[in-house]
């Protein structure tokens, strides 16, 4: 581990997303680890839906995220058209994050699976 | 990054964490995540104090947390005795996670700096 500024899971819980253009895309729900390296691999955002009800989640790469601190909140360099064909589910209906499901979300993002 | 089981951070807080006799030492409160790498420094462990008032976190390497199915909390190799004197602050006094700050908690548990 390399040095570097730490967060709390509890602030970044609830911050805003944002695409490129200031759009704000939702919210980071929830972050999921792996469990035995305790690496973060997607950062869960929160979008669609009325007044938070039949919100959709959209597992991030964690490496996609980047804080402005203008904005408070994580810019994405995605558009909502593209968010919106992306790998998804509801929140009652979580996946098991198998290595296909990370490929398959990493692969949409073209981030490198390691 | 290889391939593991995965939990969300929404379970981890809040999962009670126990000793190796089976008591109970408290509950996560909090991850504490390197911003760049999304790697979890530490699980802070919430206990002590009165119905949640006056509670201190103590900040565990990650890896020290073993989750037990029987129990449905993690275990830490960890007398009460070894964790009272552990590196530890009021939730309202977060410390700067420094570098020098990890490796005073690394090397308290006797866990390589990494």
């Amino acid at each position: 581990m390399t040095s570097h500024p730490c967060i709390s899971s509890n602030k970044v819980e609830g911050t805003p997303v944002y695409n490129a253009n200031g759009d704000k895309l939702g919210s980071i729900d929830d972050l999921v680890i792996d469990k035995q390296s305790g690496h973060i691999r997607y950062a869960a955002l929160e979008c669609g839906g009325f007044l938070g009800m039949g919100t959709d989640r959209y597992p991030l790469p964690w490496d996609m995220l980047t804080y402005d601190t203008r904005l408070e909140g994580y810019v994405v360099p995605l558009d909502k058209a593209r968010l919106e064909q992306a790998p998804h589910y509801e929140s009652s209906d979580t996946p098991e994050y198998s290595d296909d499901y990370g490929r398959k979300v990493y692969d949409y993002y073209g981030v490198a699976w390691h």
